[in-house]
């Protein structure tokens, strides 16, 4: 495979993904992010400014670890960087998503001091089974305040990855949700069950 | 038909309505669980871990009412002895439907002391023909506490369903609704009228 | 064409309407009924008992104004005559449609006492541009109490109708919408409009 | 090209935007206007009175910048001369979008005294990039109070329009949202960012 040419299945399911998650109202306009790990540190990743609903394979970009393209004439979003972060932190993650939710924003926004969102008794929980094996569990979801600088925010990630602190994701604030799993279809489901949180979250709030 | 093999029919019912629930939204990620009685005290249910959305006719297996598979190689989900439960209550139930939905689990996480949630007033409680014949009726939806062991939770379960006082279905709190019919298909329509009533619940309350 | 049998492009137009109206969930299991006017005092609507998101050709049957079946062992719905009632008063009225939504469900159940929602300033309400020529005006949809008898139902709903004051349809309280229009596509843009009327009077009442 | 035959591939670009504004609902009943700039001071819109789910190429009509129709037998909206007004202010931009949605009629129903929507801290404000680089900033959405008035709405807006004062669009009260960019698909995702960030304030508002 020559340098810079994402393989087709993983470029197609990344596609599929972002098809996914358009209809499900997570990537309005250019936003949101999707990758996946290739062999020797590099991996795959929209390019910057696609409509992730309107992906084509061609917009599936080569990028290796330290967020350079290595496919010619295509730029990486500036975010690409949040992505290396998590491939260079553990082997076992083989893709990464970003997206931009009405209830991660919504929930993000009404809560400015919060650091976390504590979720609790939800089933959905084992969807990190990894980390979770009852409902009966309380886990933060950390929230990041947003910033424009990268580099900036990636270091103010590093201890909650390392330490194990976000063992389900986390929360940029006003922005959007990062989440990881083993590949394409892991991430996606987990993408899924962050969403449903947050989303039942909002409406459990609205009731009490 | 060779043990372990369900019928294509069946499986591509199955198939079909785990397709609708996903568009939807309730089955995110792995969540849900889908199935139907064979003959011979057997039923066809969709295997462990798999997205209900994406599922294939090779993702339903058969499996016996004490919820031992007969499908070589493939594992029921722990969830199954629920289905299991229906089945050798009832010989005129054909179906049960589980999914997780944002109402379903907002409200019954709103209401943490709560045991039922009181249905009143609703022209749809008349999909349950069998036991509703007019709106002007109050139907008791009982809530149960959510349980990783799934015989304590049948155990806990079983005065409910034989007495008569889940008329409708019920709720797993935080988890997600049981509901049954003749057929799939009839198991499908009282699950859309299940998620109807609780969404327009969750309305209602917030409007009050 | 032989009694009973509904003419090919209406029997479409109405599995389309049907269909449209499953996607934006507004004829969860089997409610709603979905008309249109035929020659010779006679109507074409859905039989009883079919889910309207799954209708066939088929499922369409003939039914004279009385609310008699024409098509031979086939059986319409009691709500039939609330149809009747419509194509009876106002010749230039070509279909009838009925639903059953959150917004209406859940707005005139946190509304016990109203017998009518007052929608005002909406350019939406243009869409009856029979009645309707600006947004600054302030219609009255009519809230009936639901009743299973629909005899006693349409002869309450009679003079609200002669008088003119349901002009853009009228909700059954706990049950759902009717709407009217020229013909089917005209209906269904009604209905649209109404929906979309509720579901934004739902989210300004929880606002203010 | 003939005068009044709009160019096949922008027709099909407005037939695409307009169906998927549909599927979001955006655009119920016949609501809505979608256009495109041609040469020489003319402009692509679609004809008056059509649902914008069921939009046909040919019901894309070609009018010049006073409004005036050059496709035979075809009437543009009235609302067209709103678009007219930012075409001739931008030669840059190519393309105005209209929809209604419920978010919008909702907020400025349930703000009747508001002649803005203060938008702070959402990250998706980076999608008007020409304008906006950093979610840390304050951008005012105007709300303009609804006319029939053609002539005078678009003399109300013209100063907001030309002292910079909408640089992300505006709302009509109770009545929907205007969006412009460089093409068809620079505003639709524009478009799909207000409705974002619309819908994400009223969440907001319900929380805090």
């Amino acid at each position: 495979m020559a340098a810079g040419i994402v393989p087709l299945p993983v470029a197609e399911k990344l596609v599929a993904a972002g098809q996914r998650m358009d209809r499900r109202g997570w990537v309005p306009a250019t936003s949101g992010n999707l990758s996946a790990r290739l062999s020797g540190d590099r991996m795959a990743i929209t390019r910057s400014g696609v409509h992730k609903g309107f992906l084509e394979t061609q917009d599936i970009i080569e990028v290796d670890f330290a967020g350079r393209s290595l496919t010619p004439g295509m730029k990486p979003s500036a975010e690409t960087l949040l992505h290396c972060q998590i491939y260079a932190l553990w082997p076992d993650i083989g893709s990464v998503l970003h997206g931009h939710s009405i209830p991660a924003t919504a929930l993000t926004m009404a809560l400015p001091e919060a650091s976390a969102i504590h979720l609790q008794g939800y089933e959905i929980l084992k969807a990190w089974s990894n980390v979770v094996s009852t409902h009966d569990i309380s886990v933060a979801l950390p929230i990041i305040d947003n910033d424009q600088d990268m580099p900036r925010l990636a270091a103010q990630l590093q201890p909650w990855l390392e330490q194990g602190r976000a063992p389900i994701g986390y929360v940029l604030r006003g922005h959007g949700i990062y989440v990881w799993g083993s590949d394409v279809n892991a991430a996606l489901y987990r993408l899924e069950a962050l969403e449903f949180l947050l989303a039942t979250e909002i409406e459990r709030r609205k009731l009490v």
